[in-house]
């Protein structure tokens, strides 16, 4: 966790940052509902302690839509569909409010045929999965999301990044146990764990990194060298081609399906990173499915029966120096309600970035 | 590869493997049409060079036929649906039979609809994934595939066995270049890899099995001792939470959706082993899903991008010693095509097996 190192940070309440970045949303011509949904979603990674994709980030969307690769204003489309599946055209639009909108119609298939599927071209960095795939959770459905991102990842014997972090969330609910939402990067650690490591000063374990000639690495920093991250697995004699497999199939699902680029043709995220020379789809690409609960079996039997399997993981018993086993979504949930409660701490680096932001365009902060 | 080993083996043609296993299968009463898709079900484990999922365990779904757990002559029902789901009762059939039922459903609903999702309860073990999900590449669709299994699997922290192997296979077509398949248990490694390193009398890399104290292990037998295989990732640091949050996810598609059984309590593949005392469902569970390509973009645009993408990866810069870059599916499709040509070897312990059961059903082999 951030806090635990010991560098300079304030404290915020989720409503100063909701008002300020909504605010810096509008301020570059977002609409009142966009400039919501986008914070809402901006921040929903800051709640469940993913700090990296949180409010961090805010600075590098203002930056890519200064280089004109964000639109502010996007006319998002459906583009073709069938009863359970749509492809979206997000026109440049933000992801985090291209997302929302593809997972809406997902849920709205769903509710007419039991499942609804939209892969999204044309769309930008969407924020953390699980803010979207939660959507499902109220109308009793599973909520599914993944994107594909900036090609960070070297798949198992290349040198070469050909893939992102490429994140798969599935949220289920559960009765009165909290909903198991499982969200992971498709790789053994996002980058997000390497910024921690940086700061600390401290070595990564084996099977995170490679440097630039496709050696095993512990240096957080490599990546700036020409290193790579690696896929869930580390190398191949602990399952990395299962991690680089899923991350193809999140890119083929997001980009492949939609018309999106892929692999290392994904616009990277930081705007002062040129584009690629080859555009083979458009922007970046996300999948967002929904399934309803009761197109399969009534909720409150599915519902009963999370519950008792939720139950059923929580009391096995505990390896060596562990106090309890936890369900995907428990850390994050008690994350969420602590920094509901006591506030979301910012490093110094950035406060300082968004007392800019606040500058440039004329805001308080 | 089994046949790197210096075990004593005998080469068979999967045309007489074919025939025999097939009367076998029609000994304990199967009809011609289910006797004939079992055996195209458990051979595809053997033509595709996963030696631990085929006919090697033939007498072990005999066992499970002897004891009354498998029967041979069900009746296959789809017990709910709509437009683009099913639940299928597998009547306590092989698995082998029951999961391309219930593939051929989900084909068809994404022929109507664009996609279809099957939750499987009241089944028994499928053989490999990838033989079920395949069935959708001809059609044009995304095929995907997945089962709970006998709980093997310790969850992050924990020492009890949670999950089981809990595979994954996505297929996805291409054009000029062979289809994309990614067929991946949840753990780092399979059972069926610990049997080899048993044979050679070798150690387990980390991050493998623990023991029943939930301590690191390198012992390959140590699962007869009360040890456990770990989810993907291995331990915490390596993230083994991801590879336990799909195997997760897995069990809730497969069972919780279905009234299967789940996570402990899913029934073992060893006739000996006692079935839990506890039954919170029917048999064990499989999610079966069919995605039509053309109900997200025209097929053809599809295939090109993905030759595109095949063709990027194939030509990736490789680490150190080693020559290429592979393309999940690569080296099943390799091994499908020596093996139809060259035979299948099967180790000495395989084909006594296979002489006892030809000698307890009057058959030749």
């Amino acid at each position: 966790m951030l806090f635990l190192c010991a560098m300079p940070e304030q404290n915020f309440s989720y409503q100063q940052l909701y008002h300020f970045t909504k605010a810096v949303f509008q301020k570059i011509g977002c609409s009142n509902d966009h400039a919501d949904t986008a914070t809402q979603s901006l921040l929903s990674a800051d709640l469940r302690g993913v700090d990296s994709h949180g409010v961090a980030r805010l600075s590098g969307y203002i930056r890519l839509w200064e280089v004109k690769r964000v639109n502010a204003n996007p006319v998002i489309n459906v583009i073709h569909e069938t009863p359970s599946t749509a492809v979206v055209d997000g026109d440049s639009g933000l992801g985090l409010v291209v997302a929302p909108f593809a997972m809406q119609i997902a849920i709205e298939k769903a509710k007419q045929v039991g499942t609804g599927w939209v892969s999204v071209q044309h769309s930008n960095h969407f924020g953390i999965a699980a803010q979207h795939a939660m959507m499902a959770l109220e109308h009793d459905m599973i909520g599914i999301a993944m994107t594909n991102a900036s090609p960070l990842v070297a798949p198992t014997f290349s040198i070469d990044k050909m893939l992102g972090t490429n994140p798969i969330c599935v949220a289920a609910p559960a009765g009165n146990e909290p909903a198991f939402v499982a969200d992971l990067a498709t790789t053994t650690a996002a980058n997000g764990k390497l910024e921690i490591l940086q700061r600390k000063n401290l070595q990564t374990p084996d099977g995170w990194v490679q440097d630039a000639a496709g050696n095993a690495s512990n240096d957080p920093h490599i990546l700036k060298q020409g290193g790579a991250l690696l896929p869930l697995g580390g190398d191949r004699e602990h399952g990395s081609h299962k991690g680089y497999a899923l991350g193809a199939v999140v890119d083929i699902f997001s980009a492949l399906l939609s018309g999106a680029n892929y692999a290392p043709w994904v616009p990277p995220f930081p705007a002062y990173v040129p584009m690629p020379a080859q555009q083979p789809g458009k922007g970046i690409g996300h999948f967002l499915g929904a399934m309803r609960i009761d197109a399969f079996r009534p909720a409150d039997d599915f519902k009963n029966a999370m519950d008792h399997w939720i139950q059923g993981f929580r009391s096995c018993k505990t390896i060596p120096g562990e106090e309890k086993v936890l369900v995907p979504g428990d850390p994050e949930r008690e994350m969420h309600a602590e920094r509901m409660q006591h506030g979301i701490l910012l490093l110094d680096s950035v406060v300082k970035d968004l007392e800019e932001l606040a500058k440039k365009f004329n805001l308080s902060f």
